[in-house]
């Protein structure tokens, strides 16, 4: 579940958002999201934790910030996103960044 | 529980990782630690998300890239990522990002 990024800078768009209580939809979208991001130019994977409290943090990887642009304006996407903003999500905020390090550590 | 950031640029240290099944002392580590954390020079806040399933995000926030390294060295946070390698964590990924931009949603 830890996206397999190349060699820094790239793009990561961090999204911090607290759900609402409203379930109906979600899943179903998120599922659609993720498959569709997949499909899109530049993009080099996801990673989403949503605490039982209901804060969830995601973040998308992108080859260059075009790339994390034209995502936010698929037409699916588009839909989505006012989904969340009238019934998903209580606030939320995201974060562009720009890569310009990594490092990590496996067990064993 | 989103951080109050400053208008960018500022540094986002995301910090994606799969849990152990080892607990002892890890919530006790992780309520010091950021304790500790908000006594650093350049703080800007932090977020973490962990997944029933023990895949965890956290994000901290910092004015430079300066301040994150300086924390990543102080003697307590060392001793913790040590126990981190060695027995909370099977994996983790440490991306170093400077934000570029950011926008919100709050309802109502």
């Amino acid at each position: 579940m830890v996206a397999d990024t190349p060699e820094p800078p790239y793009v990561a768009v961090i999204f911090t958002a607290r759900r609402t209580e409203v379930a109906a939809g979600y899943d179903e979208s998120v599922t659609a999201m993720k498959a569709r991001a997949a499909q899109q130019p530049g993009y080099l994977g996801i990673e989403s934790a949503t605490e039982p409290s209901g804060f969830e943090i995601t973040v998308s990887y992108w080859r260059r910030e075009a790339d994390a642009t034209a995502w936010k304006q698929v037409a699916e996407h588009l839909a989505a996103q006012q989904l969340g903003r009238s019934q998903w999500y209580e606030y939320y905020e995201v974060r562009v960044t720009t890569v310009t390090r990594q490092y990590g550590h496996r067990v064993g």
